[in-house]
């Protein structure tokens, strides 16, 4: 399984999680704490989860004004994590500070850079900018998995799976049956996997959002940003329905799937996901369903890879996989995260 | 604690456990999916539970006639675990295939090879007709437990636990005063205890099952069929009641009392029961008591065998025993596991 | 964390706990089952909790009279651990034999000594004699945690926490603000933290019980005897008013807080904790509030180092902590608890 790439961009929650509470997310096994100013600006502060006397998580505290109390003896943090107070006496000492994490949030996301904080660039943030944006309407969730958070990349870059393990729900026999064309464009760390389906059925996900009776051209173009974002770009229409040569494409149904695969801890990865569209976007009956019956699709994921992963704990070292060509996609997203991981290893110095 | 002996049959499950929803199973630390064929035969097929691919658990999985396809991308394996369809392509990649165990259905058991094939001997499969004999009655279950299979072997082997663990089940003063006597066929790997009570207290497993009142003869004959087979021919009768000259015995009652001891993996052991009687075979009440009385027995050596395997977990490294007379035959037992395991661990070349 | 100081009295229970059913505790790694004899002496009895036969728990044994009879196979202890009886035969094995470990029951604690039995002086054995003394009326419990028994002495060390952790029950600001005195008696083993409030609010833990209305004088005279033995001489009074010149102190009310800390595994440690006081003896109602309200603090203090123990597990080796003023007294006991360890860790003969 790929290692972390610690010099990258990860989404740590939503925005709409963090507020006057603090709330505690691991990542890539450093544990940090997030909440969000009180001033205009409301800005998301990420610092390490521990204080600096004794360990105890500030997580377990309480905000006063911008500053962390910590719940065990009071040593108090500024958003900056330099400690502006500790019990007993007046005299601080400088040593006294927690790490504060750059963030940036944006595409309703929280992310946040683990690594060497001179190389967070907040420009190179990949977008989802439809999930902020008024011409698409989204639903969202966040499910923690035990597993590997290489198995949930390997899980989404082929979709194959979805004929098995959501057959019923989004799978139909074209999706296995049809081959992919892959892309790797290992320079900007992108995977591209296509599948273009001329005549499939249409799974009940799309029958009951769209109305469509009857079968559909579909199509899924995924683009995976390694190691944190995958955008699944998805059309459907009746079948046959193209777009038009100047590339609109009234007639279609497109929905957006967006999944953000942020590495916990060694085994256990946080699963957010959404699906956003741009039809039906005043129905709200539409948007439950959407909401439910992707939620119970997500949970077929989790418990197929929390099974996974305990079998995977019990095979021998070295155990052998088959690939084939289905697996191009997640082979290509394995070499890239391998090759992050290899970069954000390296001092700074030699990374910049 | 003893290692495993892999060259070996084991049983993994009662015939009737097994149809047409896969079941998991792990013997000797290999996890196996099991299932019956749809064909008159319906023959018991044993498959490596992990496919070839992501090495997703095939017992996960569903049944298309006689092959299974895989529950997460659709990898299809006939009877023989060769691979017969890949998602997305023609070509079957000709590696891809999982293991088939040599299997043998008999006496209500599923017996299991997990060691070299080429050693198979179906005729090496220990007996225990009286489970699938019409002159018997039998109740029977399995109950997993987290301890070595050693602590169930040294359970069964020492029954003047019945007078302590089992008092007021099975158990009376008599039979941790008997001393027994053994006997120990090193070649073929039988261990044969006997403890012959003259006049002894009839417990309640007996006095409610046979009628009898008052005090009994009573012999507990036991042949262990290292590592998995163990029988108890036990033999009560009104006290003074002993076999004819010529070996008939109208007037006592017999039970077989079967276990098969299979090693799950390390800490961890099927114990499979079985309770069969020549007597009161017609009667129901008598059948429902031995399965719920039994079950309560059984019941007491898992509570206590997890109780041991956790105190001895906690013990430092070449903790001590004291062995008496009483342990000849767990000796014995251990001595013969011991060397079927080094037997098991070597080449097959060199073991035929 | 400090290690485990073997040669020293620890506590493993109340008295009123062991009486004719076995009890299990772990006392730094050693598990011991603790009966009372049913002569006029009802003395506690303290055996290794394993039989020497299979290392069944004794604890799970019934006592027949004053002999201990494993559940397993009956073989018998008398109460020096010596055995008398086993299966099967007449002939004991001289080396059937189980430690039995020095005990003194006193001030309502059983003491226990764990290392060499030929140090083990019952004269050393600190004293709370306020636990049995009429003069004081106590209320007490124990809870085990999940946690290095260092932390639950960290913890109880430096008081500042009350103001954070116990904030609304024992904690008030006065309690972090002012300044401590520490004095370590290293060759006794004794570390004496004070504070001494002139003018503090009145926490609801003395409010309640002392009906002080308004702000107080609070002195908390701590009185650590490593490695088990925590006194908290605790006094309140009316803001002003001191003790008189010859010492006496009638108009204060003073509770006596006492913990014993025992280590049972690593990572895990009982808490015993009591609450004596002067005052309002004869009110049940204080009695009750005071259980009540203390196991309430006691559980505030449970939940965090359990919670702390689970931070720690997850920090790389070698994590660095800040100490400041507060943790003076905390220091030095770490220390104490360092030297006890090793002078233990000898043996006997060096150490006498």
């Amino acid at each position: 399984m790929p290692a972390f790439a610690r010099n990258q961009w990860y989404v740590a929650a939503y925005g709409h999680e963090v507020g006057r509470e603090l709330i505690a997310r691991t990542v890539l096994g450093e544990p940090i704490a997030f909440y969000r100013t009180e001033d205009a600006a409301a800005e998301v502060v990420a610092l390490a989860d521990r204080c600096v006397h004794r360990r105890f998580p500030l997580s377990q505290s309480r905000l006063d004004g911008d500053t962390v109390v910590c719940g065990y003896h009071g040593f108090t943090y500024d958003r900056t994590g330099t400690c502006v107070f500790v019990p007993g006496q007046k005299r601080i000492p400088r040593t006294a500070r927690v790490t504060s994490y750059p963030v940036v949030e944006q595409d309703s996301f929280v992310w946040v850079w683990i690594g060497d904080p001179a190389l967070a660039d907040p420009a190179a943030v990949p977008r989802a900018p439809h999930l902020s944006d008024p011409a698409w309407v989204s639903v969202s969730g966040m499910e923690p998995i035990d597993c590997d958070y290489g198995l949930l990349v390997d899980n989404l870059l082929d979709l194959s799976h979805e004929t098995y393990l959501h057959g019923g729900y989004i799978g139909t026999p074209e999706v296995a049956e049809t081959p992919i064309t892959t892309e790797v464009d290992e320079g900007a760390g992108i995977v591209r996997v296509s599948r273009h389906m001329d005549d499939a059925a249409c799974p009940p996900f799309y029958a009951r959002s769209t109305g469509i009776e009857g079968r559909i051209t579909r199509w899924q173009d995924i683009e995976y940003h390694a190691p944190c974002l995958y955008l699944l770009h998805s059309r459907v229409a009746p079948v046959g329905v193209l777009p038009n040569p100047d590339g609109t494409d009234p007639h279609a149904f497109h929905t957006e799937i967006t999944y953000a695969i942020t590495p916990s801890a060694p085994g256990k990865v946080y699963d957010f996901w959404a699906v956003s569209r741009d039809f039906a976007k005043d129905d709200p009956e539409v948007t439950t369903f959407l909401r439910d019956f992707n939620h119970k699709v997500v949970m077929q994921d989790v418990d197929a890879l929390n099974i996974l992963q305990k079998a995977l704990d019990t095979e021998p070292e070295g155990y052998q996989e088959l690939s084939i060509n289905i697996d191009t996609g997640g082979l290509a997203a394995r070499r890239i995260l391998a090759r992050l991981a290899e970069a954000g290893a390296k001092p700074a110095e030699q990374v910049s």
